[in-house]
Parts: structure tokens; sequence; C-alpha cells
């Protein structure tokens, strides 16, 4: 280390706390356009969500509030593991010998290990105080099926997780968590579902995906009494209630005294960049210069090869048909170890910002993610998740740019999640068997 | 949640982290008894002990300050995970019923998830500015190993880890990690040293042991130019770097405005307990009225059924011998998940205090420790190490025996590591396979 340094991070005070969430929806540069009714294909109402939200959720999906209260319920949970500190990573910059100054937002402190939380509280909270007493949702790599069991048992909400199948036999870990805190979990597709029944027909041997998985666990709570359905990304709701890690960022780089030149996340269905990026995009919409780039595995390449057109959100076609950047509802990426970032579409409010020109995106393949992570691990210290290694290879790559540059230009991450859990990835890696 | 509730927890800043250590030497009842040389079982002279260690850590075994400033290299890089958390567990209260207040300091943020990095960054620290180019240690379950990994890698030194075979092979995840900071990690006994050969010639299918492991890396350190050897546990200067812990968490307690009446760890070696405990030792060594309890495992019963008596610290009867608390060198516990307790003497110091009856200490079964950590998921969300969970039952423990009383007691634990690499007892425990 060089010099002395300082400070290493900031941790604001329990009192510093954001209180309100930031609603992006008023501050777009153009209306979002409505999602459609699967079968009728006109503007949902908020009577064909009934069914699987309850309805203040429905509201916020729609809402034009800038801000909107966060409960003192969700506060109250939130303090378990928020705020989350936000570090200068000294060490990073030295080993790449930049100019450029680097900040990561860490959210995997939480019990699950992610950004995840932030709205599985949220949403098990709205569910619970309008009468609510069970909800179905699905997981892939397992981040959110661990971080909703983590909200349902707070809230006294049972739980149905429909994993995909895949995930499930290779993941025994999240699957115990899960377990741990109370959810039932079941191995997608399973024989209780007509969509799960229809998948298997197809194929009995079907390793399952995440678009089957949300048809069943969507089908699940329609046809269940007192069962509402939960989305751990994508929706409007879901990017709301995530701004709690921008707010809380923004008021970290003040204490720095600096603002990001540049925004990094990675982006999956975009929940832990959307909730990173807008309350910097608010700024940006009001005219000031900074950058934001989504980083994404070249094996599911949503927003640098996808369409921006309506689609369906599951691969039953049975979930609202949104206007997003996709790759087709049908489409199955292969099995990259960033489980998290393989779904087929993207956040509408993301796909919006980038089709207008607000956002970048860039895409890598598996190994060169790896060679990120491994670089940080050896620096900074913390093991990554590997959705999240795809934003500290984009931060390494504009760290970069700034060496050949010479530009000293502040870089802010997100570290959605820590990679304790997916240390198989890293042993692969380490062994020289990881392939892109 | 019953009304209004706060603070959550209590962060220091960064400019409140403690500076120095606190050394408990000066202010023991009784003076320590010294180490005596494992040949002559002459007392030990910093020449015996060179070999091993360097002179500084040398010098702080048997130091007689008070506080030992800590360097400013090892300060920065406890910056990467320190100042760590103090929460009141107001659900655990709440779910227990109990007038107690419960408070633990949260060790599971570091890097390798637990209290460890504390004694490991600034060992390599001393060894990297004596000259040193390569460290052994031996580990368990891994969260020594692990720690010293990373501190290894942060100080440019090499590092040669000896861990038990049974847990190598169990345990990828753990090899995976210590990899991943560069360490080169192999399965005791290995036939490299006279010590595994030996235990390889009574018999081949030897599952190894931390007395076998520790053996072997001392042996290692002693017979190669520019090595030493490192233990992560037991030792004055050990227990020593670990009081920031305890330092933290009273300037933590002072600013819930509170004091604790009980103050509660696990208990292998015995670091992280001496961590926690010592600064608040100090205030009853002069005359103020705190309970300390050690909680451990009834399979490695050390302070509950061990001989307070001089024993050698390893298997191969090559260590110094100390006055401590044992079951004999030769003892092999049962292979219980909480690994890290599984050590067959404890810490000269902390079985001192034991002995002149400073301490208490308790043994707990492990379904029973189980339940108590289950309890603890399902109230506070952290899944905590099985290490811990002795911790967490002997606070619940209390806890209700205060509501039987109607004592409003003030608890405080040490939340030594997290379990994510540990799901696997968690996943016996759930499918009802879990044994005493």
């Amino acid at each position: 280390m060089k010099g002395k340094k300082g400070p290493y991070k900031v941790i604001l005070s329990e009192k510093e706390v954001p209180t309100s969430w930031y609603n992006i929806l008023p501050d777009l540069p153009a209306p979002l356009p409505p999602p459609l009714h699967p079968v009728t294909r006109e503007p949902c109402t908020p009577e064909d969500l009934a069914p699987l939200f309850p309805m203040e959720l429905i509201k916020q999906e729609v809402s034009e509030e800038g801000y909107i209260e966060i409960p003192e319920e969700v506060l109250a949970i939130y303090k378990l593991y928020r705020p989350s500190p936000l570090h200068r990573a000294y060490r990073l910059e030295e080993e790449l010998d930049t100019p450029a100054k680097i900040f990561y937002k860490n959210e995997s402190f939480s019990p699950p290990g992610s950004h995840k939380p932030n709205t599985a509280i949220a949403q098990a909270y709205y569910n619970k105080i309008e009468g609510v007493k069970r909800l179905t949702t699905e997981t892939g790599a397992g981040q959110w099926g661990s971080a909703l069991s983590l909200a349902c048992k707070f809230f006294g909400l049972d739980l149905k997780v429909y994993m995909v199948k895949v995930s499930y036999e290779q993941k025994p870990y999240r699957r115990t968590m899960m377990e741990t805190w109370g959810a039932e979990v079941v191995p997608s597709p399973t024989d209780t579902t007509n969509a799960g029944r229809a998948a298997l027909a197809d194929d009995p041997a079907n390793p399952g995906s995440l678009g089957i998985a949300i048809s069943e666990a969507a089908e699940d709570a329609v046809t269940h009494e007192g069962s509402k359905y939960s989305l751990g990304s994508v929706l409007n709701h879901v990017c709301l209630h995530q701004t709690i890690v921008g707010l809380e960022a923004k008021a970290q780089m003040e204490k720095f005294g600096e603002y990001p030149d540049i925004v990094i996340g990675c982006v999956g269905g975009g929940s832990n960049y959307s909730g990173l990026a807008f309350p910097f995009m608010q700024d940006k919409l009001k005219g000031k210069d900074v950058r934001f780039i989504s980083a994404e595995p070249v094996a599911c390449p949503t927003l640098t090869k996808g369409k921006y057109e309506y689609d369906y959100g599951d691969e039953a076609a049975t979930a609202p048909i949104v206007m997003m950047y996709t790759l087709g509802h049908k489409f199955i990426p292969p099995a990259i170890h960033a489980g998290g970032l393989r779904y087929h579409g993207d956040a509408p409010i993301l796909s919006l910002l980038t089709n207008k020109g607000y956002m970048d995106a860039v895409a890598y393949p598996q190994t060169q993610i790896f060679d990120a992570a491994m670089t940080f691990a050896r620096t900074e210290g913390m093991i990554v998740a590997p959705e999240t290694a795809h934003a500290v290879k984009c931060t390494i790559d504009e760290a970069l740019k700034c060496k050949e540059s010479g530009e000293s230009k502040n870089i802010l991450f997100n570290l959605s999640g820590h990679g304790l859990l997916d240390l198989g990835g890293y042993g692969e890696y380490l062994a020289g068997n990881l392939v892109d």
C-alpha cells in the first residue's frame, strides 16, 4: 500500500438509513409501455394482476409518486443487515495501477448473502397486511428463494419455492438454507401443476428452467385460496424496493466527497443494478454527466443481442406480456455458474432506459468473469458471486481504460452478493476445467 | 415486534476502531505458568521458540505492556471488514419471551467468515517485516486456514496448509477458498514429514487430526529455510490480537447505554472467546460483577471434564508443553460438525482464569446446539457456524433462566462465524439424521 489511505469505507449510522424508496417512473424520459394481458393483449388492469399480487404492490407498479415511504416494519428488518458499507477498493486500484478511483457498494452481508431481501421483506410485508397466508415463487440459483424464505419466516407466511430442478440437485446448500428458514422447496418441473406436467410430457427428464418455474409458481398461487405469487426481479415494484441500495450509496459517496462518473452492475432481470443505478439516473435525467453500464453474460445476452419488443415473462406464456429486451420466452441459456443472470428478458424500466440511450450494456464470457473475480478476491479479499463477477470484470475494464487515457474517473459498482455457495465454480476455475 | 425498538445495532465509525490490543497478562490474578521445552521440560527461552515464530510475536507472548499498538499496515487490512457490528437480538428476546436483553458481536463479515483474520493478518505482518518468506499451518474445519491464506496473500507470503484429511475430503469449498487466496493445501497426514509418516505407518487410512496436522506444519517450518509456523488459537499473542473484538464491543455496549452481566462465547482453543471476554475481564479483575461462561461440546469437554495440567500442544509431542485444561494430547474427539472446537487443550490464559474461578464452563451435545442455531436463524436471520451455535445455546439457556427469575440481565455473546459452509450440518438436522 502506497502512503496513508482513508477512509476505506463509509457506513451510515442507523439513523441515516433512507426511509423512502425512490420511484423513477415519474422521471422517465418517455412513458413506460403498459404490460398487456397474455390472452386479450389489452393493457393489464389492476384486477388482472390481483390474483397474483397484493393491491399495494400493484399500485406501486404504476405509481407516479417520486418517493414511497418504507413501512416501519420493513425498516425494522432492514436494520438486521442495513445500512450496507460502501468501500473504496484501494488494493484493486493499486493492482491495476490505474488513476481511477474504484468504489463498491457491498450488498453481500444480508443473511442470504445478496441484495434480494431488500424487496423480499417489502413484498412479504405487503402481502401480510392484506391478509395473504401463503406465497409461491420460483428460484434458479437460489438467492431469491432464500431471501423470500427469510422474509416469509419473519412475517409468518408459508412459502412454496419451485426451484429449477438442475439447481435443486446441484445446490443442496441453497435448498437447506431455504428449509432452515421454513420454506417448502420442490424441484421444478413438478407433476402438481399444468405447466409442470406439460413440460414433463414433452421431456420426462426436463432439467427445468426459470421460465417453467415461474409458470408453475404463478399457477399454484392463482389456484390456491389465500395464496399470492412473488417475483424477485424485473417488475417496477421490485426495482423500486432495491433503490435503498442507490440511495444509501449516494449518501456514502457524498461522505467520500465524490460522485461516480460510471455506475456499473450485473444484469439478469435487472433488480440489483436498477437499485444502485436509479438514484444516480435521477441526476442524469436532469442533465448530469454520468455513464451507466450493465454487464451480462454472453450466454444470455439480453441487452446486447436481444430485441426490444413485447414478450411473455414466462415460458408457458401465462404471465403478462411486457415491453423489454428479450431473447424470446422459450430461450434456454446454457448452465453457466451465474445462474441469476439466465433470465430471457429484462426489467421494462431498465430496457426503456437502455433503448433510449441512457444506459450501455456489455457481455462477457464465463472464463473472463472468473479471471476478474480472482483478481478481486486476491486484492479486496471478498469472494463474489459469479453474477457479481460480471460487474467486477466491467469495472476492471473501465479502470484499465482510465490507465490508458490517464483519466482519474470515479467508478462505482454493486457487489450484489458473495460467492460462498458458488465456490464450486471457483474450484472448476482453479482446476482449469471452466469453459465458456 | 412489540412497540418501537432501537437501535438494532451499533456500528463504530472507522475512526472509532481501537488502535491498540489489550494485553491481559499484567492484569492476571496469578502468574501464568511458563511453557516448557518438550524435551528438556525447562521453561522455554525466546531462542527455543525462534525457529517457529518471529521475535515480535515471541515478545508479545510474554509482554507486560497493558496495551500493544496495532501496526498501521494491520489496521489498514482490518478496515476491509472492521469495525464489526454489535446487534441487539430483539426478535430472539421476543421468541423466548425473556426480560433479558441479548446482544451479539458479529464477527462473521470478514471474507473467510469468522474472527480468525484478526490474528492471521497480524501474524502475517510480523512475519513479513522480519523477512519470513513462507508460513506453514494446520487447519481442521478450514476457518483458520482460510483466514491465514487471505492474510498471506495480502503480505505476499507463501503458505502451506496441512488440512485434516477427513475435512479436506468433506469440505472442498473451504479448500477452494484457501486456493483462491493462493495457498497450497494438502491432506494431513502426508508422507512428506516424519510426523505424517509415523501416523500413516500406524494406520495407512488415518483420517487425520488437528494434533497430527500441527506436528506436520511445525516440522515443515523448522526444516525449511525462510519458513515459520503460525497457530490460530491457544497462544497468548493470538488471544491478544483477538481483543480487538472485545474492545470494539465495549465501546458499542457503551453506545447502547448498557454493560453486560454475562459474557458468553464458544471455546475450542479459546481465541474468539478470549477476544470478546478479556476487555470485560479487565473490569472484573478490578472488582466489577460480570459473569463469564465458555460453551464447549460434550464431545470435546476440555474445560468441563479436562485436567488442569502441563500437556503437549500437539499429537507428536514436539510443541512446547503448556499448563492448560486438557483431555490429553492423544485425545481424538468424534467428528462433530463443530470442527473448530475439537482441540484437546485450551488457551493457557483462559485455563488459568477458569481454574481460579473467574470463568465458568458448560458443555452441550450436538443436537441441542443445532436446536439453538435453528431458533436463532428463524428469529435473527443469521445462519451461524456450529461452533458459534454453542454460544447461542448458552445464551438461550441464560435468557430462559432470566425468564424464570424475572431478572432483566444483559447477555452478550460472540457470533464468531457464519455457517454458510456448514449447511451440510443443518441439512442433516432438518432431515432428522443428526446424532450427538
